[in-house]
Formats: C-alpha cells, structure tokens, sequence
C-alpha cells in the first residue's frame, strides 16, 4: 500500500527545467530533502545542511501530487525530482508510480552514489558524479554498476558533470572515457551562491560558460559532448522557488 | 559515385550548437545556400538573399570533409548541416554517408517542406515549421507525410517553432495539437538580427525568452514542451561564424 512518507522541502512550478539532459523543458519540480554527499559549492545545501529544516513536510505521494495539481492546474504532463538526494529514498517509486498513472513523465538527478531498482522507471534519469572542486569521492564500482544496469535496460539517461575549474574538466574526460557510450553533459559552474545583484551574476556565470566552452571545444577526448549553462540562474539569479 | 558538387557558404567550428534539441552539443556547422522559403526574420538571409552571393563555393563531399577535418583536427565527432535549406540537395547523402564512415554524427534542421530519403540517414533531425510571423505558409499535407514517415522509422527527430508573438503561439499549439507525439521545442526569435550591441542585444533577447517562458507555463494546449533561446546569440550576438 502506498501510504509511506517523504521528506519534501520544496513543491514548485510550472517553469523550466533550467539545466542538463531536457533543458528547457516544461515542468514541476519536486525537492526532496537529505543528502549523502555535501558538495562545497551545493546551491541546493538548504536540503541538507539543517539550514531549511523548518520546511521539510512529510508527505504522503498522494499528497504531493494534490499539491501539485493544486498549483500545476492542468497545465503541466512532466515532474522532476531534485534534491538533495531522492535517490535516499527506497519506497519512491510510489510516487512515480502515482505520476505515471497520470500520464505524467519524470525526469529524476542523483550524483549516482546507490543503485534504486525504480531508476528503471525514471523517464529520465541524470546520473551527475561529482568533480574535485567539490570535495566529494565518486564510487567508482557503484558508478559502473549503475550506468551497466541503466545501459542493460535500453533506459534513457545521461552523465552530467558539473565544471568549475581545470581539475573538473580532467574529471569529466575520465566521466567520458570510462563511460564513451553514454550521453554525456558539461555544466558551468555557478561559482557564487550567494551574490543577490543578477545583472552582476549573469556576467560572471555567463564567463564561466564561455571558458568552458572553450575547453571543451579545445580538446580532444571531449568529442562528442554537450556543454551547458543553467539557464534559470541565467534569468532569475540565485532565487529559490523558480 | 559521390562527385557531386554542393553549394557551400560556411564551413566552421568546432563550436557549440546553440538552439534547439541538441543545444549545447560540441559540433562543426556546414552551411548550405539556398532556401525555398524567405522568412521576414530570417538569421541567415545571406544564403539565399543574394548578399552572400560571393561566398559560396561548390564543392564535393571529400571537400568539405577535408576542410572540416583541417579546422576541427581530432576535436569532434558532430556535424550540423544548415541552411538557408539543405533539403534542396537531393544528392547530400554523399556528405552524410561518408561524414558516418568517418564515426561522425549528423544533425540536420529543415522547415519541412519537401522529403528527401535521406532524412531517414540523419542522427538529430529538426523539422521547423514556420509560424505566421515569418510571412510563409505551412503546406500540412506535406508535414504531415514528413512527420509521419520518421514515425515509422523510429527516426530520431523534433518539431521546433520559432516564436515572436502571440499569433504564433497559437500556431505552435496547432502544431503540439496535430502531432502530439513528437517532441517539440519552442524557440524565443532574435527581433532584431542588426543590432551590434551585444549588451543592448541581450537583454533584448532575456526579454524575449522571459516572456516566451511565461506564455508556455500558462498554456494547458503546451503541457510536455521544451522552450529554449539561441544560447549563441546570448553569448556572442549576431556575429557569424561562431
């Protein structure tokens, strides 16, 4: 019976999905709450930092999707799980579930640390390791099994590495060349959380997308790739909610 | 045998593909002259307007693949091939087979006004109907064939629609209504292809996006839609060649 509960910090939408493998895709987002990894630059550390603890619900799938019916109206079809982490959260499929019987599609990111036997139901599915800047450790025997799983069952899905500085891009190349067959995505960096002033952070971040782009363009193990921003922190800064 | 001549306007990259279902993807462009249709707003009006006239050169397939292979060196494994129209070219599969011999992936983006077997060759396939600000007509009959035709082959491909204003909103919904099985992407429009004030040109076209985001998340007909500027206009304006 689908009566268990998930820790839910943020119900939002409908915009776009601003990053990564469906950029620019229409849709709802909803935010688990709880990390297993706590990456320096993490623009989502409310989730698990105790900083926005007062803000996680326990909520029910039924109860996340009236509240987003409630705010979605009839004007989405596709919800993407954030985190955090969703992928903490073994009984997840009921909500998927509950999404797809409403014809529903879900897009779902985890830095690919566990394995969820609902990640084959996930539309699609970001697998993001986590780069040097970023102090964390990837798994790498975890990693392989879960792109050979992924790959076994013909799902949709793709690497994305998030690109702060010359370190990350070797990091990517070695994402790249364990993993040639896999859809893979660079991402800028947004290299400050914090700056509130937008026309001052859309210059920075759209630098920061330019020498990447460059990078990627000069070398020679990333053929094939795709090099992105995040376009909603390009138009709304670093508020939440959008 | 493949010695048939094309005419060429640009050859150039290795860059980023800035719009549309592969926007981000590392990528060398070939751009054909030559269009059957001459939208008012058109970016690339030099193919076919007589202005770029001096530039075109009529080469075979070997030779564009040698000037692709001198600029991009051992640094893609992508091709966009675009226009003015390259479907006017009844022979490009000579380009396209001999670009997959060489382990290359090839784009191509068309309004869709006529087939040509050789869709069937192509990895990432835009079809890019024209809405009512463009000042052409959509002749559905053959759309429709189109669409249908890469159904069948489970071809990979989208719908895209640039969009100006209100009025072709609506002609993107009756595009989403008719094929509601393709995916489809919406495009904010460059109103303004002369401007040469990157600074004044961006926030222009923020502006533009924004208001294309806000019209689709209103939208109940535009539930499961992806809306996208030209991320290459954002970075670089209206320059060529990049």
């Amino acid at each position: 019976m689908a009566s268990n509960r998930f820790p839910i910090m943020e119900i939002f939408g409908p915009t776009i999905q601003g990053e990564g493998m469906v950029i620019g895709q229409k849709t709802m987002f909803v935010r688990t709450a709880g990390c297993d990894y706590s990456c320096s630059w993490c623009d989502s550390a409310f989730t698990w930092d105790g900083t926005g603890k007062q803000d996680i619900r326990m909520l029910m799938a039924s109860e996340i999707f009236q509240e987003l019916s409630r705010i979605g109206g009839e004007s989405f079809s596709h919800v993407t799980l954030s985190g955090g982490n969703p992928a903490l959260l073994p009984q997840l499929n009921e909500l998927i579930d509950l999404l797809h019987e409403n014809g529903i599609a879900v897009a779902l990111e985890t830095q690919g640390s566990l394995w969820r036997d609902w990640f084959l139901q996930i539309d699609e599915l970001t697998l993001s390791p986590k780069p040097p800047s970023s102090g964390m450790q990837t798994d790498w025997d975890i990693l392989d099994e879960l792109v050979s799983r992924l790959s076994d069952h013909n799902r949709c899905f793709c690497l994305k590495v998030v690109v702060f500085d010359d370190a990350d891009i070797r990091f990517a190349e070695e994402v790249h060349r364990r993993y040639p067959e896999v859809s893979m995505f660079l991402q800028a960096g947004n290299n400050d959380i914090m700056e509130t002033d937008s026309t001052v952070l859309l210059k920075r971040l759209m630098k920061c997308y330019e020498w990447l782009v460059q990078s990627v363009m000069a070398s020679t193990v990333l053929r094939s790739v795709r090099v992105l921003p995040q376009l909603h922190t390009w138009l709304w800064g670093n508020k939440r909610g959008v």
